[in-house]
């Protein structure tokens, strides 16, 4: 019984997280990680993950310290998954009139995905707008493996 | 449409660290977060996790700093989630006689499962012995939510 590890192509990478929404985000402050599941929408022609969260330790932790990793991944079983990591930094998308085009990118991609739901956030948005942060991780490196079972 | 999201206990918290080997791992180096999915398993007795991994780049990192974050959940949809944090420290199980009685309790959790193989190793366990790295995380801090269909 063996397994076959690939190591994915960027475009490959890129291809499971255009297909994948439930991602994990980490973050650090003074060199201690943080870890949440959150849901975050791949762009590809800005090469980022668009999300959205309540105000909370993870959005203190990210304006601090903009360095994060994304890790999202498909398990089917111990011979079949696939796992992408993504380092990146945070990128908050205010309200001012710079931000605003990326602001509206991102509403599109969420409302693409009928999926206005985040484990990251204590209320659904639309009861607590003003707490709501929406922001974008820019990709810096990807790196991705796939494990198949080995034709023996 | 609303959800209520409620707080978990220590307690629970414990058992939904019992009852799943899926988590996430995130390990930091000069404020850099990594992550990746591990298997491990949870030792109510003496609070931690433990875990087994090929020596690479998590290892090297959790060596120099041990300051870790443990992510496990369970995601039925997006009304019906679990999701528990853990803060902890890395001890690598080496084969001194000091770490004798950990590296056997670590043997038993994993062969109690049947599930020697983990996305986070390069290859099966087999093929690798001589760079396999048994470890556990200590668990520092716990802290879970729970999602649920608010009734109305």
């Amino acid at each position: 019984m063996s397994i076959t590890i690939q190591v994915l192509s960027g475009d490959e990478c890129r291809t499971v997280l255009g297909r994948t929404s439930l991602a994990r985000l980490a973050c650090a402050k003074d060199n201690q990680p943080y870890i949440v599941p959150i849901l975050c929408y791949f762009d590809a022609e800005g090469d980022a993950l668009y999300s959205v969260a309540a105000a909370g330790r993870k959005i203190e932790w990210m304006r601090a310290n903009p360095k994060v990793a994304v890790e999202v991944s498909e398990i089917t079983d111990r011979y079949h998954w696939v796992t992408v990591v993504a380092f990146g930094r945070f990128e908050e998308l205010t309200e001012s009139v710079a931000d605003d085009h990326l602001r509206r990118r991102a509403h599109e991609l969420f409302d693409q995905r009928h999926e206005w739901w985040l484990p990251g956030m204590q209320k659904p948005a639309p009861d607590a707008p003003a707490q709501t942060v929406v922001y974008r991780i820019r990709i810096d490196e990807l790196s991705g493996r796939r494990a198949s079972r080995a034709r023996e």
